[in-house]
């Protein structure tokens, strides 16, 4: 029975769609960001990663799983995870996002293939996995810890709310509300009382909830977010604050636990807080998220620090050797963000985007689309090994970025992240239009005086001059506003004349006209950047950033190993041609029998060259020249 | 079939007997520690800690599977993790030298006790293991990865052997002697081409071996070690290097993957090298461990840095925050250590024992003997939950002791080694009697020249006096060699006049008649001690040693967290009234919204106190006072 769908030109093709906050999304049919940086993510994406994904997953049969299903070959023809249904359903979302952003005829024909092998492998009651429920499989429903079914599920959703928001109805859409609507008989009010161990049917019920209007969801979402945290999954050997079973969300003061888990849920939650009028829970979200950006959160803006459990650690524990900091972490960190921008509209939600995005987000893809980081350490020891083109990797052994891993969540979650990022960009609300993000884009806005029309014109973030056209205008005043992100201390706003802006949102208020341009000025000089010294891990080191860029020291611009590399913060970090460049004195160290001794350097210093300068490259480039050793964070001279 | 045992009397008590070396062991039968530190360990051992093993192992049903196995009720009666046999097997090890060393009655009619209910189990072929094998359970060594039962082999024929050689033969000693006969016709050379996930089978058939000179039990561990490293268990996502399956052991260079399976398995190809004759095998050991010494080894001795895979870090990766630092990594070091000192002699490997020993082992168990660390953090950010009496603990959760783990390789292990300690304490050559290690004792040694009887008097570590009063020697001249460790710059040694001697071993060379003494003093002054700058993460930190004694901050003596706190090295360490104090000023941290800036310190500081002195207590005494946040590297003044 087909659903009653939003139609998908009042969507506007936006991933998320609060009915209230204080911001109101735009979405791809309103932003288009045209050239430069993220332009050029966007392109490789559509060009080369979506297809990547897919051939891999064709190739490793986690595709194939579905015709195997239908076929009655499982389980014994079943391949990949427990979860790897998700990844094609992430695949889907990402090519629904790219269809919808483009409007490519051939990726959409892709698309309608795709979802057809999976929409034959649904059940009559709209069960859908295939992993589960066959003779010879476990029951359905069997290990809510480690099954990932219902998170599954929650994939499958987003997809099809994707598609529903980018195209209107379409057979993923009925897939994803069949499957949505048997959630709800399975675990609704009267029925079974569990959560996933793996929290994302929740934001995608809610998700579905904004696009169909049906309060079934939203309720079942709901539920799933009250019940969790009582220990409703049993304890596990990492404890259950793995799976934020330990304290309900409501009542967490910082995420904790599986740092993907963790992210996701709390994505839910705001959703649910959003449309259920729960202004406690979302409090409580927001302030778990504030706070895990002031002690939990990587300088790039990566979340979770422990391999083990890929898990948060405490506050302020951040080692940069080994930094988890898991891709889908940071995607994950993006969607509670940008959530919280909409809802609240602080300005910290938009750098934290911001920060991610170019930090994370842009780190895991290498230059030409076909590997991809899993962790994103901020510190390499010894140089990574190569994987094999055809070479599936483990989720984090690599130090290179892998072509595909056992666990691929990561690859996937960037193409759909990417597919979307323009909506990420800007924002409405009554009084006129919020840039968040910038890049050479243009921007249609409707608000409550008629609608705008925008160019932004920029090189962002080679440079930090970002040039707004007004190419329509309603009459009257309205506020046009831009963000000054946390780093750019000494930025100015020309409109007419040049005034210094604090960061935060600067305010242009007063009627616009075609051809009217205001220019932000941010300040793109190199700087270094301390830590708050219970971050132990980088006691007595500095990195330097760059705008939203984060810099790092690669073995190949040194010709030896980073690890005797000593900065001099006497003097800033420099910017010529085009490269950072730092003062530095590199020190010989010798190899001894005990590294503790009594004088400070415990007798390792044997030498030292001459000062002189150092080029460092954006993180978000590192690695994609071969195996070599990385720094972000730099000792400095004693 | 009874199997020939050499003579206990001729074993002496010891628990190596390596056939060649460049020092010969001595036993429990020739070193009695009297009195002090160790001695005080050994008798809670005696009186509580094996004793609490035996009741919680009782308790959980894991010497009940024995029972259970016996009666036909496996595996639905089964309780405990795979391995849990071998955790009987260590306690009956625990028992066997605790009676070598004190004779105790009921101690050995206790394990004649327990020794008879494992015998039972025992299959006619001489297999014995309660997880598998039986109708409803894995077949036998369906699981070589993760079944552990050549490792319980292992475990239960170390037993054997400590029964041996402190008693004779006995139930336990054939029991031990019919398995090792089942595992080489397993796995002989036609047999089974298969290894372990766990090393220890190995170490136990050479020590086997050398018990009772069938050389097919030096074969068959040499077999075991030779298969290892060709990927032979096939590969898990941890990698091949968890189990010690990526490279030969004769190639590998430094210790890697999954700590205690990498010193186990040292440990075993170092006893198999020196039987076998094999010198290539038994360099490669001592350069790993050299090297492993040199790069991978916590200040407090630990060894393996990462929670995940309990592993081994890359070189000087070695962070405080979380280090996990296996208290059964430090027993198998010492293992590792004490072979290759009778192999080389090298005083390094001695120095690696009394840090291990000081730092690792007898850090594990409480004050009162009945809870014990599995993981040895060098830094506590939150203040522990202390476990229940009653609860089985993860291995790794708390920060606190806890009662028993699901894993509880390391109480017992603790049990094992401190019932045997005296055997590292001193050792013979062709010309005299070595101290390594310094306790209240009494010593007898047999050399070529005669037998020498030696009292050692000294209250080390609180005094660095150490008194050696001969009691009886043999004509002629003899060598008298005491350690002086690594730290110990300015000792002396008076023997007649007082004369300066360096690290490593002096030497006192001369005729002795009872009555004698020559004294070593060791100067205990509180020192500081700086890291590697390799060692990232100590980065702009000190420790303070006292001797073979790390030291460390704990809040509880502060009334305050650790984490303001900035000692001031423009001054050394003091002691005071048997306390040792640090100079020291305590910051005011405030708490912001993003924890990195562009000034040092990112604005976190907001003020200090005046410079004071704070008092530090020894690392193996931290965390008996209740739940608390410490430090061993102390953040410096800038």
């Amino acid at each position: 029975m087909p659903v009653n769908v939003i139609a998908p030109s009042a969507a506007h093709g936006r991933p998320v769609v609060p009915s209230r906050g204080r911001l109101r999304p735009l979405g791809l049919d309103d932003v288009q960001i045209t050239d430069g940086f993220w332009a050029d993510l966007q392109r490789l994406n559509a060009s080369t990663m979506i297809e990547h994904a897919q051939a891999w997953m064709e190739r490793l049969g986690w595709i194939g799983n579905f015709d195997a299903a239908v076929e009655g070959r499982l389980p014994q023809d079943r391949r990949g995870r427990e979860f790897s249904d998700s990844e094609i359903y992430k695949l889907l979302e990402a090519m629904a996002w790219e269809v919808g952003r483009t409007g490519d005829e051939q990726m959409d024909a892709r698309l309608r293939a795709l979802a057809a092998r999976v929409a034959r492998a649904q059940e009559p009651d709209g069960y859908l996995n295939t992993m589960f429920g066959r003779p010879g499989q476990g029951e359905r429903y069997s290990d809510l810890h480690w099954g990932h079914e219902l998170y599954c599920f929650g994939h499958l959703i987003q997809a099809g709310v994707a598609r529903a928001r980018t195209h209107g109805d379409d057979e993923i859409v009925q897939v994803a509300v069949r499957a949505a609507n048997h959630v709800c008989d399975v675990f609704g009010p009267e029925g079974r009382q569990g959560v996933d161990g793996h929290p994302e049917i929740e934001v995608a019920l809610a998700e579905l909830y904004r696009v169909t209007g049906d309060r079934r969801y939203l309720e079942q979402a709901k539920l799933f977010v009250d019940r969790r945290g009582h220990g409703v999954l049993g304890d596990i050997e990492l404890g259950a604050q793995y799976f934020q079973d330990d304290v309900p969300v409501r009542e967490a003061t910082v995420f904790d636990g599986h740092a993907v888990r963790a992210v996701y849920l709390a994505a839910g939650a705001a959703d649910v807080a959003i449309e259920a009028d729960d202004d406690e829970l979302l409090a409580a979200v927001a302030t778990q998220t504030v706070t895990t950006l002031a002690r939990r959160t990587y300088l790039t803006g990566g979340m979770g620090a422990h391999h083990e459990g890929e898990s948060f650690g405490r506050d302020f524990e951040l080692p940069s050797d080994r930094a988890y900091s898991e891709t889908c972490a940071g995607v994950g960190s993006i969607m509670v963000n940008y959530r919280l921008l909409l809802a609240t509209g602080d300005v910290a939600h938009a750098d934290a985007v911001e920060r991610t995005m170019y930090n994370v987000l842009a780190t895991s893809p290498a230059e030409d689309g076909r590997s991809f980081f899993y962790t994103n350490t901020l510190h390499q020891r010894v140089p990574g090994k190569v994987p094999d083109e055809d070479e599936v990797s483990p989720r984090a052994a690599s130090s290179l970025r892998a072509p595909w891993f056992a666990v691929s969540c990561c690859p996937n979650n960037i193409t759909r992240t990417v597919a979307s990022l323009a909506a990420y960009f800007a924002t409405t609300d009554d009084d006129g239009v919020q840039l968040h993000q910038y890049a050479q884009s243009t921007i249609r806005a409707e608000i409550p005086a008629g609608v705008v029309h925008l160019a932004v014109r920029t090189t962002y973030p080679v440079s930090g001059r970002i040039e707004v056209e007004v190419l329509a205008a309603p009459p009257g005043e309205w506020t046009l506003s831009l963000r000054v992100p946390a780093w750019a201390a000494g930025a100015t706003v020309t409109d007419g004349g040049a005034r210094g802006v604090e960061p935060g949102y600067a305010a242009v208020r007063r009627t616009f006209a075609p051809g009217d341009v205001v220019v932000l000025e941010l300040p793109m000089a190199p700087r270094w950047t301390w830590a708050d010294p219970r971050v132990d891990a980088v006691r007595g080191q500095v990195a330097v950033e760059r705008g939203p860029e984060v810099m790092c020291l690669e073995s190949v611009d040194l010709g030896a190993d980073v690890a005797g590399v000593r900065v001099h913060t006497d003097a800033a970090p420099v910017e010529r041609d085009g490269q950072v460049l730092v003062p530095a004195t590199t020190l010989d160290l010798a190899d001894g029998t005990w590294p503790f001794g009594t004088e400070p350097g415990a007798g390792a210093v044997t030498g030292s060259a001459e000062r002189g300068l150092v080029p460092l490259v954006p993180y978000h480039r590192w690695a994609n020249r071969g195996p070599a050793t990385m720094r972000v964070w730099l000792p400095t001279v004693d």
